[in-house]
């Protein structure tokens, strides 16, 4: 293991201890942790030689100069906070890999032909106020209204916490315009468990799935169990495992397609009473936007069929719907490169989670790396990627940046 | 309408306005209004000539001597307790259409040759005790301990209950010896829609069904809904819903099986997780103990081979058996030659609720007539029988006190 990615693997256990609890690790938006977290790593970029610098909202930035006359940064980074009871590489893996990438050049002598700027930010997660990617969304553009309205649990609005709680102190904002960068990469563990089953230790990311959150409810009536005959029911729950089971068949014949049915309540939800009404959730993702549309109007139109052979009224709420991310063509052919002369294979994933590139795209070309985790655990203490898939990772990423972008 | 039946329709409005609440209708074990419902149709039966009884626990008694040297008599009769937010027919209705039965009898010159008591049972429904047939089992045999050691929501025993609140003044056990007596006939509301479909006003019941309730969980992996591929995943609800279809196709399959999940629960509940766990009821009912018992089996079979198809683990939890009682083929005989006379159709039903009959077959012959409810609809405020139900339902009733029973 070479002595840059023991440091590496020592800044994760380091970085891991900075929590809010002292029984697990947690680091919200603007928390004291948070905050400590990212003065610690601005200390690791100083350590580098890098320009730091610090938001107000407690996302952080060191510059690396690059070596030509490119003075477009291409942006290495991910995020700061963590979940509740989180794991040590969720977020923390992307800042400290991409430290490492350019330790790993500065150590053999080179240095990156353009200037490149390691971030920390903020939230990505969203624990706090329930509104995801905080801190890489002011890198496009300032927060809309309706964002700083959001309110945390003790009723705070994101305002009220930036202005009360924010690190002002030597504050600047950290902000690009659309088409002033060479793009923005980001390594984060899978999350998943495909790696793990292709047995490979990390691999670029192809496109970032749109997801489509919904809510089905379906009413029938409510009977008693003893005296109504089969053929006399209007059995919700029954109707409900149909539309379960019809969702799930969906996504089988249709791949990469992903749909979940994660919730269900039945009323009214007695042993010896025929459910009278289910309502379920829906949780359907594609990497590609037309595909998802597909599928939602295909599942809408099974769904409603089920329910009118079942003599039940469903009802379809739509609740949220995001559009895919697809990466950079470029950028994802020269991470492709740098994964295959690590790892041996040219293998290209789409993420089925979100992460900051998405609010990136805004203004650049984005690709992201992914690093094999065990079991696909993720938000959760036992999360885990192994030291020699982490040094993997930290490899193709400084592959990557000997690439010629500029 | 006759008189009998006009009375009969006024005494269930009397009947139903006995309540504990000013808002809606419930009477429960040894409640205030229970003991008043107790009294108002003591005094009914005393009306009819009837010399009346009542025991500590609130079950009432009237009793018309029969006319010939047979000294066994035949037990009428349901309860007077309600569950809470009732209707007014279920239980008052066969302890109302008793005494009209028997006053039809004498209206017309008549008389029953054998002696009949009318029964008004004090608890069927076990709302306050959460035991049922409270009322009718002591009729049999002493409560045993287990039943009297139960608890009430304040924490009364039921035998600190019967001690403290029961109706001690003038009570006198109600105790039958096996073999005593020549059965026990229940009419009651079908609280199902078979004679709605079939279009009939009253019907006698073949028998009562078994019940057997169980608890299945489907235990498999939880994932996040987005970066786990379909084929990798295991997932508990999808189990669950091809269970909940497996247990619908093979009632259907075999009527009169009834099966029912009436209640499920998903872990860990998010919409962005797929479930690890599902947590389902199984209300199971046949009429034939063997045919219960053999689709159990055939469904714990069918339940494991889905369990092992997907990988999930399964928990096969029985919590109760009840097994059916059979109607006695001679009264019920009587009771099928009384109901065509009325109807023009010889039909008898299963009942897959359970009735006092069922705590009376532990010491004679019993007997069941079934009289239409609108929709099926009972434990509600709306449950109605129609006037010209009734009447069918007193006809049946009165027709077979002039069977040649003894």
């Amino acid at each position: 293991m070479s002595p840059v990615v023991q440091k590496a693997l020592s800044r994760i256990e380091s970085l891991g201890r900075v929590s809010d609890s002292p029984s697990h690790l947690v680091r919200t938006f603007l928390s004291s942790a948070n905050l400590r977290a990212a003065r610690l790593v601005l200390g690791w970029m100083e350590e580098l030689g890098m320009e730091t610098s610090h938001a107000a909202d407690g996302t952080i930035r060191g510059v690396f100069p690059g070596t030509t006359e490119e003075t477009r940064p291409l942006l290495l980074g991910s995020h700061l906070d963590t979940v509740i009871d989180a794991g040590r590489y969720d977020g923390a893996l992307g800042i400290i890999a991409a430290l490492a990438a350019l330790e790993t050049m500065v150590e053999s002598g080179g240095a990156p032909a353009f200037p490149v700027h390691v971030l920390g930010f903020s939230d990505e997660e969203g624990i706090r106020f329930q509104t995801t990617y905080l801190g890489s969304r002011p890198l496009a553009a300032p927060l809309d209204a309706a964002s700083l309205a959001a309110t945390d649990a003790d009723g705070i609005t994101l305002a009220e916490a930036i202005a009360r709680e924010g690190w002002h102190e030597g504050a600047v904002p950290i902000r690009y315009e659309p088409g002033s960068l060479l793009g923005y990469v980001e390594l984060h563990i899978e999350q998943g468990r495909v790696l793990e089953e292709e047995g490979l230790a990390a691999c670029a990311v192809t496109a970032i799935a749109g997801q489509s959150r919904l809510r089905v409810s379906l009413t029938g009536r409510a009977d008693h169990a003893g005296t109504t005959p089969m053929p006399l029911r209007r059995d919700a729950l029954c109707g409900a495992a149909e539309c379960i089971l019809a969702a799930e068949s969906l996504a089988r014949e249709t791949p990469p397609l992903v749909v979940t049915v994660g919730r269900i309540e039945v009323h009214p939800g007695a042993s010896n009473s025929v459910p009278q009404s289910a309502l379920f959730t829906i949780d359907l993702r594609h990497p590609d936007d037309a595909a998802r549309t597909d599928a939602l109007t295909r599942l809408e139109h099974r769904m409603r069929s089920i329910a009118t052979n079942r003599g039940l009224s469903l009802q379809w709420m739509p609740v949220q719907d995001g559009n895919a991310v697809v990466c950079d063509p470029a950028l994802t052919s020269r991470l492709l490169d740098a994964a295959e002369s690590v790892t041996g294979t040219r293998l290209g994933l789409a993420s089925g989670a979100g992460h900051d590139a998405v609010a990136l795209s805004a203004i650049c070309p984005v690709g992201m790396i992914f690093v094999r985790c065990r079991g696909g655990l993720s938000h959760h203490p036992d999360e885990h990627a192994s030291p020699e898939d982490i040094a993997a990772g930290i490899g193709v990423l400084a592959r990557f940046l000997q690439s010629p972008l500029c």
